[in-house]
């Protein structure tokens, strides 16, 4: 089968299409899964340029339908997944969600094959059944929309709130549509008023950032930092409110430069957010959450390196890739 | 009247002993202070190196007797005091402890005169009153004991959390002391034998810090940093299991390089925290909490000078000033 992969010998940032990949084993409890569309996140295009040292079938936003399964009840349906698969035994497997497990390996990212690719294995209890109201535009999304939700979780959000949002990348927009779904306004902080305007009408104000003073915004309850660089977490810590709330959504790669002698005098609470919960995330499309206005491109999965550049340029919003097409 | 002082012409570390202050003036709502004795703080040698930019009287650590003030009740009275003045008026004086009031002045750092003098003015509303149980000795120390106590705010600790405390100077220990009374036993990790001889009573265990991996140390539920190094929170980082908190309770001076992204991979949360409540930390005196036995001099005001270079000697214990002694 044909897949977008990370080689050893691949150029930093570059990946390449195999047209000769195995299709892949299924070991009992995993679902063997047609990918329907997968779609390219930035933490793919760091993933090439050597975070985490990953090597393999890139790709881990995706929808799907089951091809083959231990359990009759799910063949033939369409899916998105967890992309955590977790031991299933320990501690954080048993009591929580097992995106803590020590074991566990992630779709695409840590040791498991993933999802730019025309199959992948998926554990049975990863997966979560779509329903036909999401279509297959939507239903990619879910995977970056759970984290997105994800900030609603032990933040103390409300309709009140004074929230901002940094950075009007792929996350950023799609945590302002998330906030809007939990009745939440945000102020979005960017700097390409075209991307800002795809979503301004969720936001209580959107402002453009070369030339914004620290001064000039008022300090907030929340705020979401989703840059992805430095610059970004010191703007945010520096925005938000004595005791109140910081959300780290992206990673950062490296060692960043921070002053955090601001989070000690005002008690800011900076809190870390990963992944969230896909049936929250397909619960929410369901409901009518549309984030398909974040669509940038669509390519065939043979022209999946074409694709991969064309995310990889400043100020793409989301490519799909849809091996259906060939 | 004596008071040790930081001039606009003093070299970076350097304090001054005036011996021809004015006394205080004491504007109404505030009360007369004879200070019976004052403690030297870490932060008091960073303000000596220009932290803040503060000028004038040192010092935020004391216990003392009231000579004036317009509530009759309050003469005579032996009191410590909230270090932050806030101005009564805002949101947060009014729904909170004023310690985040955008208008506060801050004994000895921020706009007031400080305590490492012979008379201080302090507001009314600032001040708590000592029982007799609790000696001049044990009260010196109510100031950084409130910062201590204030890491079981907003932090889960219970009895059988996993608990680490990074750094074996006066703060860390009093944070060590301030666990053991609300019955969690840390993991003390320091570059001292010595100090943390003076406390490993109430741990679970002590680890000299040359030569340890961060693989000889269990990760834990709450990490409380108090090196106030960029290696310190490096490590602290590392230690906090996923979804743990890791408490910052010293601040660094200027940017630190850190990496942030296994705070989002290990979703943890970092929560600043800075002064706590004086009546909790009296109350903990008045209980039987004995903090003393980090006392490592005592020097009459008049040798103030000597006293700050003892406690900016690195390795050194809480040095404090009596000004009663002349």
């Amino acid at each position: 089968m044909k897949g977008l992969t990370l080689d050893e010998h691949a150029a930093p940032g570059v990946v390449r299409l195999a047209l000769d990949l195995p299709a892949p084993a299924r070991p009992a409890g995993e679902a063997l899964v047609r990918v329907r569309l997968a779609g390219i996140c930035d933490t793919d295009l760091q993933l090439a340029k050597g975070y985490m040292g990953y090597r393999g079938v890139l790709g881990h936003e995706f929808v799907g339908e089951v091809l083959a399964c231990d359990s009759a009840s799910w063949r033939g349906k369409r899916v998105v997944a967890d992309i955590n698969a977790g031991c299933g035994d320990c501690d954080d497997c048993r009591s929580s969600d097992g995106h803590h497990c020590e074991k566990r390996t992630v779709l695409g990212i840590v040791a498991r094959s993933g999802a730019l690719a025309e199959q992948l294995a998926v554990p049975e209890r990863c997966l979560v059944e779509l329903p036909d109201s999401v279509s297959d535009e939507q239903a990619v999304f879910a995977e970056p929309l759970a984290a997105a939700l994800h900030v609603g979780h032990g933040t103390a959000l409300g309709v009140h709130s004074r929230v901002a949002v940094l950075g009007d990348g792929k996350l950023g927009l799609l945590v302002v549509i998330s906030l809007a779904a939990l009745g939440v306004q945000p102020i979005l902080i960017g700097r390409h008023t075209e991307k800002m305007r795809l979503v301004a009408a969720l936001c209580r104000q959107t402002l453009l950032e070369p030339g914004l003073a620290d001064g000039d915004v008022q300090a907030c309850d929340v705020v979401i930092e989703c840059t992805g660089n430095a610059e970004g977490i010191r703007r945010a810590i520096g925005l938000t409110k004595p005791r109140g709330m910081l959300v780290l959504k992206t990673t950062v790669a490296g060692a960043t430069s921070v002053d955090l002698s601001p989070v000690v005098v005002n008690e800011i609470q900076i809190l870390g957010s990963r992944c969230g919960n896909m049936r929250e995330a397909v619960a929410a499309l369901a409901g009518g959450l549309d984030p398909t206005v974040l669509i940038a491109a669509r390519y065939p999965l043979r022209q999946g390196e074409q694709a991969f550049a064309h995310a990889a340029t400043r100020g793409t919003l989301k490519v799909l890739v849809d091996p259906l097409a060939g």
